[in-house]
């Protein structure tokens, strides 16, 4: 197994070229560095092999001191590990590093990294578009619209909110959280936050809630809290019951968060519309129970998928990288105990 | 023939109570005044007639000194007027209104006012949602999630942008495109304008652009025009040629600004995406051709129709009818001169 002492540094070493491997799909790829990544990377190296994830198990990875990688790429176990000895840093151009580490890796005390900070304002941009539908009531025209109800019928609906005014439920005050109201603020929305661990001292302490007086106070609720042990199923029935008549549930973060078999009773009544990113499992069968629904709006978990969320990764990527090369601070290194409070 | 010279406007003297007509079908009265007519009319007068504009045909009119009407109300024509002999002033709480007026109704000089302004920021809202879900291809996913597609394939989408960075062309500097480009600049948008009319001092003139230039530049394009002898067609096939593939086009404004067969063609292509509120005719056909587009967004003329607007028209109705009695000047007064430029 491989470990600290016996592994060299030569990346950290001023003067020598490190060597880098950027295995990325090429659709993902291209999106992470636009210019490509060479053009990306040329100021902190010439020396990169770029191959697919696909291709990793027959690729020769002796020389490798940093690898870029993102989904697809297998975990780094001990006989990957044992294939790169020279492996010094690990930048994730995705978010969780979840999928890519093992006991093996954190035993080899290799930093890693992840960019997931890439993806808050994006995330937080779905969340609003999905929170503006659902209060317009454009998902259920549309539905109706397409599926052969006569004009009137289409155009009579239970009667559409604006967001200015509205009153939104934010659970979870994470970065995302925090991006999403800023945005409702500006358009005018009075939003209140969930989220235990505010302090007194944060902006937003004064729009915290409890987590009943929020559901049962609110036009929408919108979930951005992390999956963790704690947050696990923490929107149950008993939860769920006291959204009002009419409510709009918006759940572009993990679907743990919610009791998906309560969910699902409660918007087939058509008692509350629920916007979903995320399901339990993925992928989403072709004759799910979610996927008839009229008045369910439904992306593939797509909240962070944009081209400038891609782009933002690709410059956390490089930044890292030379951080790293510089001997500085990384920014966003991820630690086995940090994981444990991630989503 | 009605004419003012016989007419006594005996609503306008002081300590007389007139008699006022609300004639609004029951589901938008209770919109535009949620604690009902009296209570929100309570200062000006306890004499209220409540008749459905159904059965105005056979209503006694002959006391009615003032009228608040909307949709489905008939026109003020000369057998009409002939029925109200005191009518002195006509309030829609509605927008437009041009379904109301005949040359014997501006002949007999009588006053009309109209509520559109309560409706810009709830079309402008509307816009915007609709602006967000294109950019984000929300519609395209959920509309291949809910035609049985594949998850990955449903995913496959042609990569989302984010508003924050994105170029928006607004069409008209409109009341309710002030609305629109103020919340898309709230948002990291970068707006630019076409309107002809905007002066050198306008807070918009740096923002102008010639409508060609707009368009080719443009990520998403959003009309917010008015529907004149001058803005019909101006969407023509040579100018939807001109916008970039990808681009989203946005129209909740009037139908009569855009070419509506060169629409569907570029849109039916793929080669741009486009939400539409408004269509020609209205009501849409059952097996009307834009109902399966993929990429297409749709919704019923309904970008007004917001509780809080229809709650604004109502504050815009009481207001109007206090300032008449007051002998102040009205403020949402529309005259044959000024109906020719409105949308």
């Amino acid at each position: 197994m491989p470990n600290e002492a016996v592994r060299q540094h030569h990346s950290e070493v001023p003067g020598t070229e490190p060597r880098l491997l950027v295995s990325i799909a090429p659709h993902e790829r291209a999106a992470f560095f636009p210019a490509g990544p060479a053009a990306a990377l040329a100021d902190i190296t010439e020396s990169i092999d770029i191959i697919d994830p696909a291709d990793i198990a027959d690729a020769d990875l002796r020389h490798i001191d940093i690898a870029v990688v993102a989904w697809g790429f297998p975990a780094f176990d001990a006989a990957l590990l044992a294939r790169m000895p020279r492996l010094d840093l690990v930048v994730n151009a995705a978010s969780s590093v979840r999928a890519l580490v093992t006991d093996d890796f954190w035993n080899a005390d290799i930093p890693i990294t992840q960019s997931g900070a890439a993806m808050s304002p994006a995330v937080a941009e779905m969340s609003l578009t999905l929170t503006l539908s659902l209060l317009r009531r454009v998902h259920r025209m549309d539905h109706a619209l397409r599926t052969g109800a006569a004009w009137d019928e289409a155009r009579t609906i239970s009667r559409a909110r604006e967001i200015s005014g509205a009153r939104i439920g934010v659970v979870g005050a994470s970065r995302t959280g925090r991006e999403y109201i800023r945005m409702c603020a500006a358009l005018g929305a009075d939003v209140r936050v969930y989220d235990p661990y505010v302090t007194d001292s944060d902006p937003l302490h004064p729009h915290v809630l409890g987590l009943d007086e929020l559901l049962a106070s609110s036009d929408v609720v919108a979930l951005h809290a992390p999956a963790t042990d704690e947050t696990r199923g923490m929107i149950g029935r008993r939860e769920l019951a006291l959204l009002r008549d009419g409510t709009s549930l918006i759940n572009t973060a993990r679907s743990s968060l919610v009791d998906e078999d309560a969910l699902y009773e409660e918007v087939a009544s058509c008692r509350i519309d629920a916007a979903l990113d995320v399901f339990d499992p993925e992928p989403v069968a072709t004759d799910d129970r979610w996927r008839s629904l009229p008045n369910a709006l439904l992306t593939g978990h797509v909240g962070g998928a944009t081209a400038e969320s891609r782009a933002r990764a690709g410059r956390i990527v490089v930044d890292e990288v030379a951080r790293f090369r510089a001997g500085a601070p990384l920014q966003h290194a991820v630690t086995r105990a940090t994981l444990e409070r991630m989503g």
